[in-house]
C-alpha cells in the first residue's frame, strides 16, 4: 500500500473523522459509572435513529456486523422457527447459512443480483406455507449496492402476520428508516458503516415484546441477545468486556451525525456523493451494473472494462498511489468492481476520485 | 467519575500507553494488502509469545475474551466430548456454563476460591472416568487473583492422554508460558490484558493437528475457529470485518512488549508492581485474601475492612478523585475488593496508589 494517507471508498470500514478517531485516545474502566453513562447514551441514540425510542431496545454486541446477524437469528428465530429469505446477493445467502448452521429451517426466495424481490410473490410464498414464522431481508445488498423494497415487504409481512428481521448493515444511518412507520421487529447494523464509527460493535434494535419473549432461544452464551439486553437493563453494564475505545468513537460519531442534520442530512450528502461518482464515471465511459432506480447511495458497482489493456490490480494500486482505496475485488457473479460513497467523504472527494480513475485509465492506455 | 485522567488498576481493560492509543488514529481498508500484513504480523507474534511458532496457529477473533472461550469450546470440544473443569472462581464456572449451553457434557471439580486444584486429585478423576476427553482450566483466576498450577496439571493431562484447554486471559503476556514445554493444546486470551492492547479482540493459540481435526464441530458460523483459521490461511484476511483500529493498537502494543524484554521483562515489572502494592497495603493494615505463595502478580484481592466507618463507595470515588480507578465491586464469595497490577503502570504508580488509599482511609476515619 502507498504510504499516502488513504480515502477509503469501501463498503466499511470506511473513512472516519479525526474527531471520531481522537475519541479513542482515552482509556475507560468498563464498569465505571462514566462508561455506563456513555453506553446508555449510545443505546438511546441508536434506538431513536431507528424511530424506536418508545417501542424498541438497542442491544449492543461486541464483534462485527455478522456477529449481530447470528445473534439475532439465534435469539429471535426459535428452534422450531422457519425463516423465508428473499435473496439477491452474498449477504442474503450468508444469513441463510447462519440460520441453517443454527439448526433453523430456511427457505430462500432467490432473484438475480440486479433484480429486487417482488413483494407480491413474497406474499404468495407466505400464504402458501403457514410454517414460515419469520422473513429476514437485507435492506441494501452491498454485493451490488441494490436497495431492496423494505416498505413494501414490511407491509406484506405485517399483513401475513409474520415477524420481520432486517439486515440494515450498510444502510442504517445513511437511509432513513422508521421501525414503526415501516414495521420492523428486529433491525441489525454495525458501528462502522453509515454511522461513521470504527469497527468493533454490532447492534440490534428489537421490539420490546419480541425481546421479552426470546429467553432461552439462543444456543450460545455470548450471542444471546436476551441475556445481553438483561445485562444492560440490570446494571447498565456490558455482560462481557466491551471494546471501550470503539464505543467512545461511536458516541462521538453519533454526535456528529446529529450535527449533520441526522439521517436526512447524511442521506443528502451520500446521495450527492453517489451522483457525482456515477455521473463522472459514466462520462468517462464506465457502465453501472444496476439500473439507476435500484441504486442505493451506498456503494456503486461498475462493469469491469473488457479492454485487454485494463488490469484491475494496476487500477487498484494506481488509485492508491493517488490516495484512494477501493474494494479490492468483486462480490457479484458478473465481472465488476465497486466504489463506495459512504464515510467521511464529500462531493469534492468523489470528483477527485473520478479524476484519479481517469488518470489511471490513461496511464494504462485502457478504455472503459 | 472525576474528570482527572485515571490510572486504571483494574483487571482489564486497563491503562494503555499513548503510543498504543495513537496507533488508532489511522483508518485501514480491511482487505487491503497493508492490513493483511499487519494481521499476519500480529498472529505470528502471538504464536511466538506462546512458544508455539512451529506447532500452533494463532486465530484472532472479533469480540471480548469470552467470545474466544465460547469459540474454543464450540470448535475444539466435539459434540460428544466431555470436559472436566477444575473450578475455584467465577471464570472457571463461566467456562462450564458456556460448554453446557453448547450441549457439551461438563464435570466440575470444585475447590474453595483460595485453594488451587490438586493435580493428583485431577489425575484420579481422569482415571476414574474414561469418557472425559478434555480438561479446561483457568491459569490465573481473576476472581481472586490466584495462580493455578498449570505445569502440574498439563503434565497430568498429558499422562492421562487427554486434551488441555487453558483460559490464559489475564496471564498471557504477563506470566511466561510455553505451550510445548508445558503441553497445552489450546490457549485463549485477549488483546486488553497483559499484552496491554485495547479491548475488542480475543485470540486462540491452537495446536495445528487439533485445529485441522476440528472442522464441523462448531454449531455457529461466527464462532467457528476452524473456518476462521482457514480464512486467514487462504487469503490472510479476516472472514468478517475486523476491528481494524484495535488490531493496529495490538500491533503497536506487541512491539512495546518486545522492547520491554518480552514476557520476562513485563513479568518482572508486574511482580514489582504487585510487591509494592501488597507491602504498602499490608503496612497500612490491610490483609490479602490469598496466601502469598498463591498470588499471581496480576490482581490482588484484599479483605474488606470491617470497620463501620469504612464505606466502599466513598473509598472508590475517593480513589478516583486522586486519579485511580479500581474494580467497583467484588467477585469472590468472601467480602473483598481488588486492585490490579497490570497495564501501563509502574512501581511509582503503585506507591502513589497506596498513598491515595492511606489518604482516603484517613478522610473516612476508617482503619483496615
Amino acid at each position: 500500500m502507498s504510504d499516502k494517507p488513504q480515502i477509503l471508498l469501501t463498503p466499511g470500514p470506511l473513512t472516519t473523522s479525526e474527531r471520531t478517531r481522537a475519541a479513542m485516545l482515552r482509556d475507560w474502566g468498563s464498569r465505571d459509572p462514566a462508561f455506563i453513562n456513555l453506553t446508555r447514551r449510545v443505546r438511546e441514540r441508536i434506538a431513536a435513529i431507528a424511530g424506536g425510542a418508545e417501542t424498541h431496545a438497542c442491544v449492543l454486541l461486541q464483534g462485527s456486523g455478522t456477529f449481530g446477524l447470528e445473534a439475532a437469528a439465534a435469539t429471535f428465530i426459535p428452534p422450531d422457527g422457519h425463516v423465508l429469505i428473499p435473496a439477491n446477493g452474498a449477504y442474503c445467502h450468508r444469513m441463510g447459512t447462519i440460520a441453517e448452521t443454527l439448526g433453523r429451517r430456511v427457505t430462500v426466495y432467490e432473484t438475480p443480483e440486479n433484480v429486487p424481490p417482488d413483494p407480491a410473490e413474497l406474499g404468495r410464498l407466505l400464504d402458501a406455507d403457514v410454517t414460515i414464522t419469520h422473513v429476514a431481508m437485507v435492506h441494501c445488498e452491498t454485493t451490488s449496492g441494490i436497495l431492496n423494497p423494505l416498505a413494501e415487504i414490511a407491509e406484506t409481512v405485517q399483513k401475513a402476520g409474520r415477524s420481520l428481521i432486517v439486515d440494515a448493515m450498510s444502510s442504517f444511518g445513511g437511509i432513513p428508516v422508521d421501525v414503526n412507520a415501516t414495521p420492523v421487529d428486529v433491525l441489525i447494523a454495525s458501528s462502522n458503516k453509515c454511522l461513521e464509527g470504527v469497527p468493533g460493535i454490532a447492534f440490534v434494535v428489537a421490539r420490546h415484546e419480541i425481546l421479552a419473549a426470546s429467553a432461552g432461544n439462543a444456543p450460545s452464551v455470548v450471542l444471546d441477545l436476551h441475556a445481553q439486553a438483561a445485562g444492560f437493563e440490570k446494571s447498565g453494564e456490558w455482560r462481557f468486556t466491551p471494546p471501550t475505545h470503539v464505543v467512545a468513537a461511536l458516541d462521538a460519531a453519533l454526535e456528529q451525525l446529529d450535527e449533520e442534520g441526522g439521517v436526512a442530512g447524511r442521506h443528502a450528502r451520500y446521495r450527492e456523493n453517489c451522483d457525482v461518482l456515477v455521473d463522472g464515471m459514466t462520462a468517462l465511459g464506465f457502465r453501472t451494473y444496476l439500473s439507476h432506480n435500484l441504486q442505493a447511495p451506498i456503494i456503486v458497482t461498475f462493469d469491469m472494462p473488457d479492454d485487454p489493456a485494463f488490469d484491475f490490480n494496476r487500477f487498484y494500486t494506481g488509485l492508491q498511489t493517488r490516495g484512494f482505496t477501493i474494494y479490492p475485488g468483486k462480490l457479484t457473479k458478473a465481472d465488476s468492481f465497486r466504489i463506495g460513497c459512504i464515510g467521511q467523504v464529500f462531493p469534492d472527494d468523489m470528483r477527485a476520485a473520478v479524476a484519479a480513475v481517469s488518470d489511471v485509465m490513461q496511464e494504462m492506455g485502457a478504455t472503459p
